[in-house]
């Protein structure tokens, strides 16, 4: 992991060698015993009041760093290695204990390049914070019954607590049966249209939060970002980043706008934003005149593009053009090393909190 | 039925005798044998492509019978009975074939006046489009247990293919757990997490769309409204209208901003709305100058004001501001004979179409 964080940091030092401000300088008060800054949801479902007093007025101003030249960078590889620093405690503390650590399993489907990355990466993290995982590969040409197959080996598993299907899957494959033949209680990615469902219901609490909005979330609280009553931007409403984002950022009280491809004028719903979370997998789609300046950017965007100096023959791209963003907004997440690391961070805390509620653990 | 469809003639003729225009004025091709415009959820789950040319930069003007002077007043009763009247055909037809008609559960509990009157209206619907209906009324101090009974005897009831639980429960009720308690093909208010979840999830169909939303979208594109692309306000999240509003319109393609009480200048995010739907239940909370000329404004608020003036002691005023936004919209729903009798339709339709379903009837 060493090496990953130093690949990141030397990225960084050779695009934007000026630009490397730890989060640290940003807000140093949130080293508390919890795991995460993010609160349970239940406890965001505050009652609306409709009475002009209850508009926040009063914001406190969060952006103290903000400077007219550069944005702070999230170091999300930073920040992840904190959360599973103790995710990694409490693994040790479970084992201890009762003699378990936390199962993750991941099926994986077909020859995808970046798919087989995202796998090896969460088994590289759960290695490194002592949870238990397993892959099933699966050839691209298989038949529906043999992942369904999978799946239920892993439902009825009681060392596995976490199922990831790792998406998109080879379109002869219909994604919805999959998906719902996760058992409620291991769906780790929280893709389960229940889980969904709670998440956007107003006094629900779905079992998993998915992970990369999750990891959004969790960046922008630990930035010292003031959520409530501020104007969201969504750029993009997949099913796993998009929509979720959009629900969870509306449990945080925010305003949100969802952008997608039929939005009239992108740029300029955009511009209004003081929280633009990007996700819609496009290089260079947001340009430094989309941001308003002091707005806080969230790139979820991660599109491998070709380029034959970095080692691997390519690199991976965010939705925001960094060059331009970087001046005008006051704080900004970077690709790679910002929301990626988080949403692996969150997939491993997804599947301890899993195991905890399986195993009555506290 | 006549007699409250001359009141709110009536209403109209009292408060601004100018304008009552019929919606047919505005659109009469849509005499379709299907019952309404709304097209299945699934088909609208077209692929996002974000190249610029996708954008809708060529939505034909559809404000054709926009006057300075006063906005088309949508007539929610008028279409709602068009509505009923088709379900009634279809109802008969079922009973012509299989001997049966859709049956219609409704427990009520408490002594809430307006509940009162929204349940007696939906039985009075029922009997007239030929739906059975059966109402358990319970006392407010009732145990939760009574209550789950009443659902778990209408679940299992063959003659019964909908069941409602009127909210607001009194508070000492887990409206979670009896909401849960619904079966999944029964829940025609389409209020159960699974239904909200798949209504969400791009790519997945709900079993019930819920009712006031799916009327809103109705009335919209009766009045021949272009939603795609358009930015759409809806001010108020509720569970059971704000939020499925807002997926709903998102499936309609749609840039879908939510307001609510914690927004930061609620009449400027809603200033910019080219659709507006109201649903917080706030008397007059949107002024004229809320809206953007032109905008197409639903009013889905219905609150009781004391008024001796009328029959019965009380009158329904909206979250609009009547006199003022018919001057500014294009369109407008008005309270009541707006939204409300179109909740009622599309919850028999709801009904029709779970009977539908369970006996296999097409």
């Amino acid at each position: 992991m060493g090496l990953v964080a130093v690949t990141w940091h030397n990225f960084l030092r050779k695009c934007h060698p000026q630009k490397i401000r730890s989060l640290h300088t940003l807000k140093v008060d949130h080293q508390l015993d919890q795991i995460l800054l993010s609160p349970p949801l239940a406890s965001l479902d505050i009652r609306d009041i409709w009475t002009p007093k209850s508009y926040c007025q009063n914001i406190p101003e969060v952006h103290k760093s903000f400077n007219e030249q550069n944005a702070v960078v999230l170091d999300g590889k930073l920040i992840s290695m904190e959360i599973k620093s103790k995710i990694a405690d409490e693994v040790r503390r479970m084992k201890k204990c009762l003699g378990k650590v936390p199962g993750l399993a991941v099926v994986l489907v077909g020859e995808r390049r970046e798919s087989q990355i995202y796998v090896r990466n969460k088994v590289t993290a759960c290695e490194e914070v002592g949870i238990s995982s397993m892959v099933t590969e699966l050839s691209t040409d298989c038949a529906e019954a043999e992942v369904h197959n999978a799946v239920m080996q892993y439902n009825k598993d009681p060392s596995i607590h976490g199922i990831l299907v790792q998406l998109p899957l080879p379109k002869h494959l219909d994604e919805e049966k999959v998906l719902d033949a996760v058992c409620l209680a291991k769906d780790v990615d929280g893709f389960h249209p229940l889980n969904i469902g709670n998440l956007a219901i107003a006094g629900r609490e779905p079992l998993f939060t998915p992970c990369t909005p999750k990891g959004c979330i969790e960046l922008l609280l630990r930035a010292g970002v003031e959520i409530t009553g501020k104007k969201a931007v969504v750029i993009g409403r997949s099913n796993i980043v998009g929509l979720p984002t959009s629900l969870l950022l509306q449990r945080h009280h925010a305003t949100v706008t969802v952008v997608h491809a039929f939005t009239e004028n992108s740029k300029q719903v955009t511009c209004e934003a003081d929280i633009v979370v990007s996700a819609a997998g496009l290089p260079n789609l947001v340009r430094g005149d989309w941001i308003k300046p002091g707005a806080v950017v969230i790139d979820v965007g991660t599109t491998p593009v070709e380029d034959p100096s970095y080692e691997d023959g390519y690199r991976l791209v965010g939705d925001v053009c960094f060059e331009e963003a970087v001046r005008v907004a006051s704080i900004i997440t970077p690709v790679p090393g910002g929301v990626g690391p988080m949403t692996v961070a969150m997939l491993l805390l997804n599947t301890l909190d899993s195991a905890k509620r399986i195993l009555n653990f506290t």
